[in-house]
């Protein structure tokens, strides 16, 4: 039986108990490491969302495939409403007929309407003017998911591999960097860090809100050194190296910002374990003179120094 | 006459008097149990809204009607007009015309355009050019709202259907859990709580916010218990479980929370009535290591276990 | 020369000194009632603007007289290339030919394509497939300003005709009444109300914002009494219906609300003169039982009865 | 080596070092005059970004560009397959017929299908019926990217050209003015006014928010002057004209608005450099009384007269 305090309900709505080291809460492309099971097909399925954010090539496959099923359908229906109802089919054979019939209905589907070939009964007329409708709806979709792939925004903020902990004044701090590498202006930036630390005397978890030295900036044209001060309030204060380590840390990140080019909020989610905190190491400066403005390079994001610690 | 009290004008806009037990001031749908009476027809309907918002069925049903009642209209203008002036008309009955002009109608609306049948005069070109035109328009219309349909966000979270009162600390607390079944990440979620409660001297109902051990979580990627703590300033401090019957308690729930697959603020509310809380049970806990993560079996949200209360 | 008094900088971006008693800051549909001049053509204008808040008659207007003018337009290109380069061009004389061109371009430019008539040599090709291009980016543009008309959220609060000042508790209070008359359902309603005075000794002005007994509301289903309590630190504490009516008061009000079926913000703006406050008047109670829950009869929103005030 | 005191990190994720006199960090048209260097190619570009933001003339070009270069393919297609195997192709020579390919290529790809061409064998069935697929889905990105660029919503607030210091109240202010030149209503309006400052004894800069008179307001109808006093507390305090020169002064403003037409959030910036400031000269006040109104001369926004500072 449970006791209470294995029921804590805490702030990321994740496991408190999951003890085994080396248990990543937050994967590094931002998707929670958290299995739903049971979930009724119904209310698991989100078919805009799947169609939304499947792989360019994945999604016109799908375009491509419903296409092709859409049209052997109709193909099939002018078959059994008789090619002879439609004009301008040469073919003899069946198999030359369906091949007609296909491409009739791939013209009528997409309101091609050449008119070499056309419907000529009634039932051929309800069969092509079914289809010509149900055709523009679909493309209807088919243009809307284009568009809302195309302008979906998303936050292209890039973290540095590693975290460091670093003299910060006259502590120490835990850093890492973010860049925004697209012309894509982002405002209004706020971050919010948890860590999760294991308790030193049984398998359960802790999470913390971390300080920071700044947790939101109004512009965010290139580079941002994110700073959590080890100060005497601090949940890292008084750790070492290992104790990190053994009570196997997760730095949580989660930025929020208003894109400018798509005018929306987007958000950006990362973690940092235990073993990607480079101790003893500080970010090189990378801003430098360039003409009239400065230049910062972006591709030296991850690059550090050795400094001595506080 | 009615007297100063009876007017007070509470925080959900909701009737403060409707005091016969039973009654319900939000639906467990989300929606508000209050008619609105004698609106304007004009300020009432809102059609894009109802357009949205009707089921599937529904809605391809009103399109394929439209679809239908327009080619009629347009295939009785082109019988107005005389099918003599469209080139391919091949009918001799004015019903097998007005057959053929439908299909030519409908080939005109979708901008389909075989060219079998076309328009000779001036009268028939006008009618059909305006088609066309329509057609597009009225397409442009059944496309934004497919679109606006199908990209339509909602928040899917799942209430468990009883909420519980249980230990909590060294107090009890009043406590409801909701699951996010989607795999849509659901960010920045708030909940409000607002208990409902009839006086006990009179007919008047009186509304309480209620505080919650925490009222926001920064991510939302499973399950989430929300608490509200029976310390001595909560409205239900000393009240046994037949005061909450009798006087007829509504726990009014409303999540607030920034979907990230539609880029957009959702909302989702739901409502328990005293009968729906059952006293001395506890959530079982249900996150499970699985392989290198946790997993969480959604489908056993509503399962509890005898506790005995502080 | 102006002194630095008149040159107070205000809340609301509004003249102080328009001492003319009668000057309206805000008129009753929500507009300002101030002019820009000297504005080059270019900075104002706001096409996208322009199309979406026209009235429907208008905006059909446009749209059927862009279609006329861009297929005279066209006609009047295939009438240079000559119309002996499109096939099935019967007409002889130069209007018949020039008519008959008119409507092969209607059914270039919605890609209907009958095939009656058809390009035959480069020119007539080239102006065809341009006008199809241009006609796939016309109507693209106007699919988009329909939908976004049809899909415009707008805040269809309604407010009482008049304001009342009311026996609020055992002081007096400034009140007005908004109903939510559409099935749209309104979150998150906030309301704001600013009350601009003359002085007494001067014709400048001077704006106060009112503190509310509530600015909030969680969900808005139906009505709200916005009330501003005449206590000490208001500022219409003593003053008379004649000193209002004199100092040529005016409240503005906005609210701001998020429209759940458009999940998008909302504005809604009015006012009220002074003339238009009743004193010694108060909102007679709408919600009445109906069947399982209550009922409001928004017709009768404006309807109030004498009472004495404190 | 660099030391800790040149990686401060600050509110604008701009450069603190770069001392050079006349360094402009925020241009007048809002871009930051940072280069980014190294991004990779793919982390770099931001299509939709780039064809939402470029000119109307070049967005034309791509668009025509596009719509060629596409007809040149499926016609070199056509000519692959053969023309033979398509209707009504009249042209002997391999030019004639590539011409005639390409302009069927683009009545297929619009949809338009007149059908005096029309493919007759499987392969060229195939090559119009993926070309017809493919137009759909091309044009509908290009209907999306239309309505994108001519709904993008952006601020278009004015700046007065130069910033003044002028007497406030009886110490000094910083003040500009803006106004809203278009008839889209701007609500809840924020600003926000960053000074950077070179250090007098070193070539770093500090990065000060400043303290401004009002820096929200609810509604902003036509113009607005932002007041920053110079009080005590001010970076500006006690510094003369010659010193803020010296120092290199910009100041970087940012506003917020809520763009009621496009029911969006808009972010508009700007920034004054020292010499763009006037010491002792105030706006001219520009609200005069018209006909039942006021009214505001939009071009006089830059007018200022003498004053003696306090």
């Amino acid at each position: 039986m449970k006791t209470d305090k294995t029921q804590k309900y805490e702030d990321l709505g994740l496991d408190t108990k999951s003890a085994r080291d080396g248990y990543r809460a937050l994967n590094k492309d931002g998707t929670f490491n958290v299995r739903k099971q049971n979930v009724p097909f119904w209310e698991r399925i989100n078919i805009f969302h799947s169609l939304v954010s499947m792989s360019w090539p994945k999604f016109f496959m799908v375009l491509a495939s419903g296409y092709f099923l859409i049209n052997i359908f109709f193909a099939s229906l002018f078959m059994l409403v008789g090619t002879q109802h439609l004009t301008g089919i040469r073919g003899i054979t069946p198999l030359d007929q369906f091949i007609e019939a296909f491409f009739f209905s791939a013209q009528t589907i997409t309101t091609l309407g050449y008119g070499q070939v056309a419907p000529l009964n009634l039932a051929a007329n309800i069969v092509a003017a079914t289809e010509s409708l149900l055709g523009l709806l679909l493309f209807a979709l088919a243009t809307g998911l284009m568009y809302g792939r195309f302008s979906k925004p998303y936050a292209t903020i890039k973290y540095s591999s590693h975290a460091v902990i670093a003299p910060y004044q006259d502590i120490n701090g835990f850093m890492f960097r973010v860049v925004n590498p697209k012309k894509n202006q982002l405002m209004e930036v706020e971050v919010t860090v948890s860590l999760s630390l294991k308790r030193s005397d049984s398998e359960l978890r802790d999470f913390h809100l971390l300080e920071l030295e700044r947790s939101k900036v109004v512009f965010f044209p290139t580079m941002w050194t994110i700073v959590h001060p080890i100060n005497g309030s601090s949940p890292l204060d008084k750790l070492t190296r290992s104790d990190v380590l053994e009570r196997d840390a997760e730095f949580i990140v989660m930025i929020k910002a208003f894109d400018e080019s798509f005018s929306q909020t987007v958000y950006s989610k990362s973690s940092y374990k235990a073993h990607e905190i480079k101790w003893g190491r500080k970010f090189v400066y990378l801003t430098e003179r360039h003409g009239n403005g400065v230049s910062i390079d972006i591709s030296r994001i991850d690059e550090t120094f050795q400094i001595e610690l506080n």
